[in-house]
């Protein structure tokens, strides 16, 4: 493993030069690096908690809120899931190598498009130690090879994790410089990292906004942004009461930290007021601070419903905050989604077919639900094994960031002394 | 269509609007917006020509040389071969709704991987009529909005081509701000064009690298890049002379300014010096300059071949010249184009199943050929129809940027009241 001993560059360049032979290298080699990686996690379960326990030293004497600390602890409990995380992604199919896309041209030629890794991925994130290792893991299993920023609140956290990571992936006779950590504490490294064009061939931050902001302003080579969200529930006029209420209920409340949670729940005009009463009734007892237009509001007058302004509309709470808003049809639905989402994740709850598939087909996001919670976004529910985020952009990839989409492919042509006419 | 009367923003949010109702709209309508266009074209022939006469006129005057007056001439055979080109295109399949995956999960939920547009894109290109057209009837196949900005030399002819696909674009019934075209002489369209996030969903060059080193600059909207290309053709120890003869004339000859025509020939050791003689002595005859390594030239005493330099290995002549280097294996062959090669088309010629296949792993480029000239990396020779360019770049799209390249997908999910546990 290359460390900051070494600069970025060099630690990049090192890392570029295992990329060739890990791309080329049988699944049965990654995924026995892999499962090194998982019984390496276990075996130093009490070195990993002591140097974390180090770095939550440091950041408890710092100025660090409980939420950050939170997720810079680890426990058994953690350190055993990353371990069946690694498990679960070396279970996975190989995604390098398999054929995408397969013609034979009218001249004869043999033309196979196959998927293959990319070569060398960054990744640049918070203080949550586990991301060392579901990031070396993907990675790792796509074939790539990896260099790591994390937090220097969680340096000795990343170092044991990220060593661990490489001595295994040596130990299957792979470079171990296939994986590269950079530490320092500022954002010098970060700004170094995006511009390795040649040796870099995507960065992916997993943090803030700020994060992405500062990335977006100096990176040279391509990013891949996973997403914030602004997401929505449409309830339609024809619905079934029982399913819509679950749905608000789950898609708000199972989560509401996460980017795959909803901000503004859509209510189409003709939904019964007794339903729209016990649905926002719910959610109200259940602590969500409402934020209404005015049909909503005049329809629920007993409960606290704040007037929503249009900032609501583009707000992602994030917290147990929602904005509510009576439409007048699907269409007025997929407009205003349109309008104010972030692409993400949207749902309709209907039994209208014409509904729902207006819906599907007009919505513009990555991931459009009919009949189901938004929260099932997520690259382990869509059965991708794991993700390393879910993108709201268009190129390349949309949705949850598996190991597929840390692949790009190549056009293979075979032909017998073809030549152009 | 929205025209530069309007400002860049107007005329891309007129876009933005329109994409919507061009992204759920069924093949026939588009397929007769293009055979419309196709229609348009030739009855406007001498309108056409008028037009593009006084381009000319003014070019003439200016400070341009024949080269540039070439490729902004129209006749009559190249409006036929663009209404030629518009009916292929308006022929393939529909990529907008075609399933690229689909499946179901292990709690019922049933998941579709729809190819979907990607809304408004931008193709800022030089003083080339018939991109006008060409461009246009890509992205509305694909179903998105179109914002053009051609070339102000080539001004007149851009306007009336444009305008006449817009026309056939309203006469569906689809807007005609589908097809905006900005002009004006300065980049700073172009900048502004390349600043429009949230309207503009991806801008792609066609031109040269000063236009593409002004976008990088500048751009925030994702950018798909034409690439050039340092492509090479490798002439392994056993293969068929014939074949590596005919491969090589074809790939340096049969266009030499193009960016899938060959810059070095790498030629393994072992290959007998007669046949080196008679593949460098045709290539000499039609007129290719050779710069060669010192085994290349020693092999071919008789033959006037310069020293190759460095950087040699990394010059794109896009002429009749051409660099040989004698090679040891063909793992040298590999190292060779993975450190000078720019990703795009590469070709061995060999008899040997072990070699083949350890080029095509090993060799990182958009195209890898086995005994095939490098000249097939192209939209129209691999079936997309035609192209837009080709990518080198290895997010989204690699290689030719045809219909499926100008879309996007989302995933579409089904359930019956599915919320997550």
């Amino acid at each position: 493993m290359a460390t900051t001993a070494a600069s970025v560059a060099e630690i990049c360049a090192a890392a570029k030069r295992a990329s060739q032979p890990l791309a080329t290298v049988g699944s049965e080699i990654k995924d026995a690096a892999l499962e090194a990686v998982a019984q390496a996690i276990e075996e130093l379960v009490p070195e990993i908690l002591d140097a974390n326990a180090q770095d939550l030293e440091d950041a408890r004497a710092g100025d660090y809120n409980s939420a950050f600390l939170e997720k810079l602890r680890l426990d058994e409990a953690r350190i055993a899931a990353m371990a069946d995380g690694v498990r679960t992604i070396a279970a996975l199919p190989d995604p390098a190598g398999e054929v995408i896309d397969g013609f034979r041209l009218p001249n004869g030629l043999d033309v196979r498009k196959v998927r293959v890794p990319l070569g060398v991925v960054a990744v640049v994130y918070e203080a949550r130690p586990n991301v060392t290792i579901d990031a070396a893991a993907l990675c790792l299993k796509a074939g790539n090879a990896i260099v790591l920023r994390g937090s220097s609140a969680a340096s000795r956290s990343n170092a044991i994790l990220a060593g661990l990571a490489a001595s295994a992936v040596a130990g299957v006779g792979l470079p171990e410089d296939a994986l590269g950590l950079v530490s320092g504490s500022g954002r010098e490294e970060i700004a170094e990292l995006a511009t390795q064009t040649g040796l870099v061939d995507l960065i992916v931050p997993r943090g803030g906004e700020g994060l992405k902001e500062s990335l977006k302003a100096v990176a040279t080579v391509p990013v891949l942004y996973a997403a914030s969200g602004n997401c929505h529930v449409y309830i339609d006029r024809w619905s079934d009461q029982d399913a819509a209420e679950a749905i608000v209920l789950n898609a708000k409340l199972q989560r509401p930290g996460v980017c795959n949670a909803i901000e503004t729940l859509l209510v189409h005009a003709d939904v019964p007021t007794p339903f729209l009463r016990r649905a926002l009734t719910a959610l109200h007892d259940a602590g969500v601070t409402l934020h209404g237009d005015e049909r909503a509001r005049a329809a629920v007058p007993e409960l606290p419903i704040d007037v929503a302004s249009e900032a609501d509309w583009d707000t992602e709470y994030l917290a147990l905050e929602l904005a509510v808003r009576v439409v007048d049809s699907v269409e007025e639905a997929i407009a205003h989604i349109n309008a104010h989402g972030s692409g993400h994740s949207e749902a309709i709850v209907t039994r209208d077919t014409a509904a729902a598939r207006a819906f599907q087909i007009g919505v513009d996001a990555a991931c459009v639900y009919v009949n189901a919670s938004t929260r099932f976004t997520d690259g382990g529910e869509f059965g991708m094994g794991a993700e390393i985020g879910n993108s709201t952009q268009k190129l390349h990839a949309r949705g949850p960031i598996g190991i597929r989409e840390l692949c790009t492919f190549k056009y293979l042509v075979e032909g017998d002394g073809h030549v152009r006419p």
